[in-house]
């Protein structure tokens, strides 16, 4: 098979189906989700058997376990997959939505109309529900979709994809809206991410080196996450009490999510009072504190203190460690976040407003918190409904990206024969 | 010189001043944007002779005519310059809106805060207006710029710059908020294009050309406009007057403008009516019709007659040329629209509603207009206050780019100490 040629016409039908899902209208969008969800329900235990198809193979062929635990595709997930798409049912509909109409002084009335991207290609690991998923909030976004699943799950993701079109099809919707990409060869990935005249914007769902790989060679563009150095500074007028809770869930509350704080800033005058407290709770978990050597004054004879190098500034450590750093006040945090941060998301602990207004508006990561920890980063979290991931780029969505990152805004002019003096 | 170093320089410059132009409050920006229309107002005798000298060096390397034109600074031009920033000033602060804020059911309360974008880096033709008009748009949106002029402009550039951190320091912003490159080296442009690392967005001015190499090389996000190959479809429920008017004006108000019309659908029951009346119009003008067999059988006898190729329909003439098309309806004509258009600004004309409403929502471009002139699609018409260009993409930015467009959402999050369960 040629894999350029193959992919190709993978994104002409994409192209091609996008004007049917576009015009769509709400009801009928809904439909192909309830259907979906129904055909999933109907066909769990033969999507099961291609899931075991999948473990078999990656299980032969060494996949660590941690990988195999995301390739698993259990009843419970299953459950899962049909319950996300029935709560994508519930979400109001993105498109369509007509803003900011007003009259100019010619006559004309000009608005933005909310409307799909067009065609998304969506890279992901071999996580079979994110198929589903992924699916489900760009038929609700009046998108067209190639899904590129990791290999390891390319027979569940091919049963999957045929439930898919069933739904589509069933709900007078073109099947080639998703089209999931039915070849492992990894050169298909790379035709994907070359071919912007029929794919509007790829979403990259995996770790770190994909997205290097991507932003190399990538000319569509892209709504990318990278890494989440995430800080918490505890300011000098900060709450004991929410300074503890917070610094303690920001970090303990898990250690695998791109949203939980990897550095811990604290101002000189507290410092001395508020990190043995702190080194209480975090010695109850093990974890590993990195500390400059301000700090490792203070927490001298914690059980698990290190000391920090600069790497530790930049690194995410996804795990029960943390770099913990003195500063000499909020410039001097907002300074080390500045230069140090993914641009992810970052926490103040304050009761001084004045020093909580400056920080929201000086520190630029995708979201910036008052009193709250780190981990609320996060679509549900936020009332977006859904989330396709989290963007660290600044334009066009930034944070966690729900169904309007899927959509654009053009301009319409109602008018009544107006034409330019 | 070696020109990437040069580059990087200037980058880490910009990255280093974007901190403090986004701190800046509005009176400050404000005042430099004053400041600097002061300076060029006490100095337009030495910007006439810098430029001057442009225009020398430009005559002697045989610059075609329109082009010396473009790089003229007359009285005039320096008058508008100085006009267009005291309307920047009064244009509403974009930056430290705080939209959307709700609270959630677990306590926190979150929104989005309307922020600078960081360093946007601006690419264009040698016309020194662009200069300070770009750098007022940077400046009033909080954002670092980095400015690469066309290299027979460079004199002037220069001198303008120069006013520019004028103004800046004199407001107490850094200079390095707006840089000029000052080497005319066309390697600068690949440096300034690949590296993200300084450069937030790149915004190029230019032709076809010019974009055509970006697109390829670019590693740097862009707000891009390609070209404007616009329809108008006379609707078999068009009123006549406004047919005549629309057509007219669309094609005749200015030949060389991206929302100037290039090609016009004619639904077929019209046809025989309109078109020989819309021919005496265009006839006044001399304007070429390039007609499909059908328009050319109706439009016999039209002095300037030619028969369209499929070439016509892709073609944006700039010119008193329009490709002229029959069409069975409204489905025909969006289909000839959704394939050949640039997707830029298409128009239809009628009184019927729900084809009015339809072709809004499906015709897929960044402006769709219902009885109204395509050369509305501009951002002083619009209301956005200025313009930066347009933009033919969909993702962040799409139709005029204003104040808006140079800026970012980022989440914030009011909290009282909350943690995630």
């Amino acid at each position: 098979m040629d894999i350029k040629q193959y992919m190709e016409e993978l994104g002409q039908r994409a192209r091609k189906a996008s004007r049917a899902m576009a015009r769509a209208d709400t009801a009928t969008r809904n439909r192909a989700l309830t259907l979906i969800a129904d055909a999933i329900e109907r066909d769990a235990y033969a999507l099961r058997a291609a899931n075991q198809q999948d473990m078999d193979a990656a299980a032969a062929n060494g996949l660590a376990p941690a990988m195999l635990d995301r390739l698993a595709l259990s009843d419970k997930a299953i459950a899962t997959m049909i319950e996300g798409l029935r709560q994508i049912v519930a979400l109001p509909d993105p498109i369509g939505e007509i803003s900011g109409l007003k009259f100019r002084p010619t006559g004309i009335q000009v608005g933005q109309m909310r409307v799909p991207l067009g065609v998304i290609g969506i890279i992901y690991e071999s996580r079979p529900n994110v198929t589903v998923d992924a699916a489900g909030l760009c038929i609700k976004s009046g998108n067209a979709t190639i899904l590129r699943g990791g290999s390891e799950a390319i027979h569940c993701n091919r049963a999957l994809a045929r439930l898919v079109k069933e739904g589509l099809e069933g709900a007078g919707l073109p099947a080639d809206g998703v089209q999931v990409v039915e070849t492992t060869d990894r050169a298909a990935v790379g035709a994907l991410i070359t071919m912007p005249q029929y794919v509007d914007v790829i979403v990259p769902r995996g770790g770190k080196s994909l997205i290097a790989r991507l932003m190399a060679e990538a000319t569509v563009p892209m709504i990318k996450h990278l890494d989440g150095i995430c800080h918490v500074y505890l300011d000098a007028k900060a709450d004991m009490k929410k300074a503890l809770d917070i610094a303690f869930n920001a970090k303990c509350h898990r250690y695998g999510t791109c949203n939980t704080m990897e550095t811990l800033l604290v101002a000189r005058a507290i410092a001395p009072a508020v990190l043995p407290e702190l080194a209480r709770l975090y010695a109850t978990r093990q974890v590993e504190l990195r500390a400059d050597p301000e700090a490792a004054a203070i927490l001298r004879g914690y059980p698990h203190l290190a000391a920090a190098t600069e790497e530790d500034w930049s690194t995410e450590y996804l795990a029960p460690i943390l770099a913990v750093k003195v500063v000499a006040d909020m410039d001097e945090a907002m300074d080390h976040i500045n230069t140090w941060s993914s641009k992810h998301t970052e926490a103040i602990v304050t009761e001084d407003h004045t020093a909580a207004m400056r920080f929201l508006r000086e520190v630029d990561s995708s979201s910036v918190m008052v009193n709250a920890s780190t981990r609320f980063a996060d679509g549900f979290e936020y009332g977006l409904g859904a989330e396709i991931g989290i963007s660290n780029d600044k334009l066009h969505a930034r944070g966690p990206v729900g169904l309007e990152g899927l959509t654009s805004l053009k301009y319409v002019v109602f008018g009544h024969g107006e034409i330019r003096q």
